[in-house]
């Protein structure tokens, strides 16, 4: 099998302050289905093109932030390998049985030297909502709001990103696409890959354990993104910036929140990665072209707003 | 490592009647760039966004069609454990030393079930016009005509391709994405991953050995097919269908002839496969829809003219 | 005032054979807005770009077809002078009264050479769904289907292109844009704008009177060429011909059917005609090119399939 | 006819600083074509899809800005129309022979009440490099840099910008199709069109007179806003905002500017606009979003920066 392990991003928990207008923001404007609510008040949601049972969680709580980001293993028995690697590497790993989520068999959930609580699993059922498999059209219903095509990573700022990041190539089999180097070699961002995508994971460096920066949806085309950009403004949504383009991967993107203060991202585009291919630098001189490729500088927000 | 083994296809040789011609066509209409030329007359391409030296080789020869398909492999470790695995399952293959071509390190190559030449190499020279990779820009300088991002895949008649499959699947680590079943269970067609891309190699039953129905070259986006099919009337090259769009992979297309008859594509778009998706399966009464989701239909040109 | 006289293509009445089905292919696939029903049932629709009442008008009858095209006029008092001209060239014009047809005030109404029933008409009220004017939004609600922006042209075969053609350049002040000339002289198709458009009017000259070829929509984008094939081939609607570019006009298109079988179009592209530029003129042996750019080939339906 | 006196603006001179930078600038970014260079230095220069000599005069000079804006008059004869109403109205107009300026008519200039030049002529020679007429191809040659299709438009700075917007309403025909309107009902900004153009002409109020705030050029799509972005971030051109979206005309846009400070715009996109159509008005407390539909803010450059 050429492809093992660690596959992609499965699903993300985010908390948010107001459900109805967290779901206005996710189902209405950006696209996603909901295909559950738990008893627990959870409303579990996916893209149109993702055959996963779902994808994104949103629970109210009373602030911002991200609870955890899951990966989707291979098999059962790879995540047996994991498990063991981790607990080789000395990382407390616990075990939640299935019946906590609907629809997704145990998990393994751990804290990265990050702060930030990932999960990992290996069974989840599907949704008949995602892609056609006999005879299949393109979709079931023409995609809805900003027709986003997936959840596709997240971007997590914390303090101990050397950690983090050994973590994720050592253990789990991650590659380091790009990063961001200061002239004293320390790592300011680092771009990581389970896959051929130029991100699955990203990590910033921050005074903070924790953080949330941004998580991801997969748009199909830079005119998705215009169109994208046209239902923030039509509906007054909050934009952090863009339309615009990465330096890093190369993704035409826009930045921008959702009602509770999390902010997510529409990005298409980017290169295809191969764990053959050399690690793209960017020195911290040019770290404006990096992050934002066509204003050539970083706003504040960039690095100080995270839930 | 998440990705290893068979990476990605490397490299394709193909024979053309005329040389200035096949120039003419591959490097100012799709826009490769050349790289080499050998000795022996070969001349070697790349597209702009390749890494390694080449991807295309064209030889001048008296009849058209394709010399052999080459796949990258992740390690010259992996490269030896794939040859045992092809040896103990009864291939036959050679080693070709380095020398003989450019850049590239010591080749495996045997013959598939239908009759086609396909070689593994895990060593290639990275080649300066690739992408950049401190402080990347997007591109050295503007892509050219077609605006070819990658050699993608070659789709192959043969008569074995159950055989065929079975070596890739089972020896080689590919996954199958999608096929074309028969009433009586017949594979018709078969379309396999080693990666995430919905194809790197698709096989179609014929009745001949060895022949080829196309290579293919990734666009960007379904704009640049339009902008790729504005340049083929311009210059009045040969097309044979599109711009359209696949069922099968959901890419956007347009097949056409080089100089020398060679059937080339560029695409654009499909969805992401990951291995554990479902086989998606298309029935016979349904082909034409598979083939070009808008004609609903096979032109003749699809099933009988190969090289 | 630069513009004058006949402004553009206000509005067509359309025999269908199922209102029912009509609906779901002009409202739900093409993406207009019912704005009024009538007592005799017509059914008035309209684009979401349009300020006017409507622009689609769509009747129950046995047999398809159109049953008359009409010109919004700048001014009543342009009209007036319009009338005169007319009747001055011998041509038999009636006056409608307002009443017969929601929101529009008199009408003037002749049958051209060629045996179609052309209006004239300078005063309709606007529909509120119309675009925004103060502090304008792109649109109030997201646009539906195929995102037609606005009904804009018919192609129309007719017998006697020369007298209607000389009708619309002497009397109504339209411009030949483009045309398509035999060997010996004989103009085969004439492409005429009252505006900055590449054709507001085409005509085919074909041996019978009054016939429709079809009735365009404007798309914003090639994009939107593409989305549109997908929602044809998902809902398994009637297509001619596309996604392809003509030659004349330059425009992006696909040609398609109703379900009563009346030719529709979407496009979009072309360019800016001003009237101080040269006519361009294809000859016999380049219509294929001119009429689809890309497969450089009539298709027969072309020819034969009129309503 | 329906488009008759003022048709389109013609041609800009263009002060630059340094004539082989404001080259590269105009020529190998976005994309002209040099027709000619005059024996006093200026260079003229035409997008390739303009079948006029030249759209842009180059003038080489010590301070940047606009020596005048010229529009196209649809005749000799409208031109003598033109020339007796400006005269009624107290306009001081000075008729320039021909032999001035290469393949041009004779010209009349006049001093609006905003401080800046324009000049009216009827007679310009077509390039052969500009669009086919006889079977006419998409182009000669594939476009170059940003693909600019035609200079389209300047927006201007002055003071009596009620003086300038009542010249050009009453005497040349032009129609306002945007303002914007402070509380007290002066006009801070009119849109202006001799066409179905959503702008010919812009004028914003301004302290100083004569002042350039852009002159720009029309792009395909939106996809060609991307590329352009990508253009100037490659080749580290200074840009002043974008990609983006005026509310005003829905333009899709990008300011820069030229080595001089003169500012450019790239635009696609925007409605038509009729002579019948309302004027849409917009309030001072909605102007963020009326310049720039996404930031929904002006950047202080676009009030203060003009040459």
């Amino acid at each position: 099998m050429a492809i093992s392990g660690v596959l992609r991003p499965g699903y993300v928990q985010v908390r948010v302050l107001d459900m109805k207008a967290a779901l206005e923001h996710y189902r209405d404007r950006i696209g996603l289905d909901v295909v559950a609510t738990g008893n627990d008040g959870r409303v579990f949601l996916k893209a149109y093109d993702e055959f996963d049972h779902h994808s994104v969680i949103l629970r109210e709580a009373d602030e911002p932030g991200m609870d955890f980001l899951a990966f989707k293993v291979a098999s059962e028995g790879e995540l047996d390998v994991l498990h063991e690697k981790l607990l080789n590497a000395g990382v407390a790993v616990e075990e939640i049985p299935p019946g906590d989520m609907p629809a997704v068999g145990r998990r393994l959930t751990f804290i990265a030297p990050t702060g930030h609580r990932f999960e990992l699993f290996a069974t989840i059922g599907l949704d008949p909502t995602g892609p056609m498999v006999n005879n299949p059209e393109l979709w079931h219903a023409e995609p809805r709001g900003m027709r986003a095509l997936r959840f596709d990573h997240c971007l997590l700022y914390g303090d101990d990103i050397d950690g983090a990041k050994a973590l994720f190539n050592d253990i789990l089999g991650f590659s380091t696409t790009e990063q961001v180097v200061a002239p004293d070699g320390t790592v300011i961002a680092t771009f990581l890959s389970c896959s051929t995508k130029a991100h699955d994971l990203a990590l910033v460096r921050h005074d903070e354990k924790g953080k949330l920066h941004h998580i991801s949806f997969l748009l199909e085309s830079w005119n998705d993104i215009g169109h994208a950009a046209d239902i923030m403004s039509r509906y007054e949504m909050s934009v952090d910036i863009g339309p615009t383009r990465h330096g890093i991967t190369r993704g035409q993107t826009i930045y921008f929140f959702d009602p509770s203060g999390n902010r997510n991202e529409v990005f298409s585009g980017g290169y295809t990665f191969y764990p053959d291919h050399p690690v793209r630098t960017w020195s911290t001189d040019s770290v404006g072209k990096a992050i934002f490729y066509y204003e050539r500088a970083l706003n504040d927000r960039f690095m100080t707003v995270v839930t």
